[in-house]
């Protein structure tokens, strides 16, 4: 074959990352990082009964295409049917097969300026066309999504209650609220991905079968399995049954869907880790407010720190921490790239950070 | 919303799913099955290094969306550079990917009619127009497979040695030779699942370099992983740079790409399983000619048997395995589908089909 016959779309996109991996800047630091601040991974790792039934699962077999243990447990947990829930791998697949279904070159899809970077991946690997709005401070704008939905007549607007990068969140009762003006033929994509972190009430309080609306989930933050991959999708269910078009059937890792299964009954160590999560976003406020800087809220598993000057400050910072062996990213767009995001660490971690933070904060003065 | 608003090649997909798995045939009978002989996986296991690197792995932290180790261990292994290597969620994933990579609504594609379901589900998940040529007896048939494939332009040509579900296979230097007639246009998928259960030279002898094809290979099969959902192509470098426009970079599961390697690793094991699967494929046609039934060679790891009669035979035969409590399948396009297809099993396993086959095809003689 002479050339590559790709299609006039994969021939437009560029062979691209939404993240670099850590791994990537270990390998090219020649060494591992001291702390893993980078990812909103949790530190804390799942719970033991997560591990444990990961050990004994029997990779020789294919996991279950249906994960019908685990949307058992997640429809008792959540009070609805099994219908309701879609598995995957992680919420970036179910995001990329969610776009697929819905968006082809031309239709578009709304988003916030600075938003899930992984999402607009998947809207541009399908063709669609990407608006954003501008965050109202350091909070996503419901509202103005909302309209920007209305105006270009979108099929989908994501949007995340919490929000990542900036930490911040609202209500599970305003974000209903703002969505009395969420367009009728508009799909509300809500990333509730950090909503284990958040005080209650932040979860979306309708019914699971709201057609206006389909909530990501995932076992990647507060259950501790980032490297798992287990997300799920809660919906309509004939929502929820147009997956099954599309999806990779055979996808889910079965000592993967074992281990969600065991992290999700394990409610104290849910509740230990959401206590440590808590307790290290205080340490890291602590230690910015010591170096002079201002910690923002945040209902997740990171803080945001607003460096307070610009982008180019603010990637010194980051730079400065990578240099020193500790892994950390910052948002991607202005005004929130004023700031660097810190994921919760364990106290020997945030120690570290404390300890090296000043020496990368003189290196940006500096520089 | 009141409707959901997909894609018009959305909508016209069925909600469907290439193979029903155990778990739900195991659901709707009630009870588990007594033997497990129907997804041709491998039920002697992974090397207890492999079990042992994913009980260590960290499954807090994300997996290296590189995989950059497990790479760089296949490209030794093989003979070739990592670029010419694109690690993914299984053969399944990576079928879709370039899939999706290469065919848009009205591209021709051309593969065996009967051969794997998945890929033509892909196919037609991206709107592909699937052209079929017969098997050739036992066989698929590479100068039809690539004259159909020049009569249609095809972008792709799917052909998979050794053959599931028959069995068969082809010397790589004759796949080599008939390649002559490939078209230039198209790229051949040689699906390699089962070339580690193949006598040797049955692997396509070409350089990983050659641009008229990308060959899968898994860890399902002959190393025992298929839970782990691990595969990888081998093609040419920009060939496999394209996946990176539209693949999940975060998908691989971190334990799994731990247990790869170490897999990959164990030499000794691999052969052992060799034997053990070589061993299982002896027993397997004993039963058949105990049972005046015809087994056909097999390069994989499971044995295609020739009941004689048509397709409503094999799959009274079928049923009546499974309804004894042993899970099998059978091809499903005519003239395969008067076999069944029976996986190596243990020997306590297969000590269980030879009690039992002579039941199920009395039933299916008076059916």
């Amino acid at each position: 074959m002479t050339d590559i016959r790709l299609t006039p779309l994969a021939r437009s996109l560029p062979a691209t990352v939404p993240f670099v991996g850590p791994e990537t800047q270990e390998r090219a630091r020649g060494a591992v990082f001291d702390a893993r601040l980078g990812a909103n991974e949790n530190v804390f790792g799942p719970s033991p009964r997560a591990i444990e039934a990961m050990a004994q699962a029997e990779q020789w077999m294919y996991g279950d295409p249906e994960s019908a243990e685990l949307r058992a447990a997640l429809a008792a947990h959540h009070g609805c049917a099994a219908e309701n829930i879609m598995v995957g791998e992680g919420i970036d697949g179910l995001l990329g097969y969610l776009v697929r279904l819905m968006v082809e070159p031309g239709d578009a899809v709304v988003t916030s300026a600075g938003a899930y970077p992984t999402f607009n991946y998947h809207v541009a690997g399908f063709g669609g066309t990407l608006h954003t709005v501008p965050y109202k401070g350091d909070f996503e704008d419901p509202d103005a999504l909302f309209a920007k939905a209305a105006e270009v007549d979108a099929k989908l607007v994501y949007l995340a209650n919490p929000d990542n990068p900036m930490g911040s969140h609202y209500s599970g009762a305003d974000i209903a609220n703002a969505m009395r003006s969420l367009p009728p033929r508009t799909l509300l994509v809500l990333d509730e991905a950090y909503v284990e972190c958040a005080p209650e009430g932040t979860a979306l309080p309708l019914p699971f079968d709201d057609p206006r609306v389909i909530r990501m989930r995932t076992f990647s933050k507060a259950y501790g399995l980032a490297g798992a991959r287990v997300g799920y999708a809660l919906g309509a269910a004939d929502l929820i049954n147009a997956f099954h078009k599309v999806r990779n059937h055979f996808g889910m890792n079965r000592a993967a869907q074992a281990g969600a299964l065991a992290a999700l009954e394990d409610h104290d160590y849910l509740a230990h880790v959401q206590q440590q999560i808590a307790q290290a976003r205080d340490t890291i406020a602590a230690i910015a407010r010591e170096n002079g800087l201002v910690p923002l809220p945040s209902a997740t598993n990171f803080v945001t720190i607003d460096c307070g000057r610009d982008a180019a400050f603010a990637k010194a910072v980051v730079d400065g921490l990578i240099d020193r062996g500790i892994f950390v990213r910052m948002p991607f767009v202005a005004p929130q790239n004023r700031c660097i995001r810190i994921s919760c660490g364990t106290p020997q971690m945030l120690a570290l950070l404390g300890r090296t933070l000043p020496a990368a904060l003189a290196d940006a003065e500096k520089s």
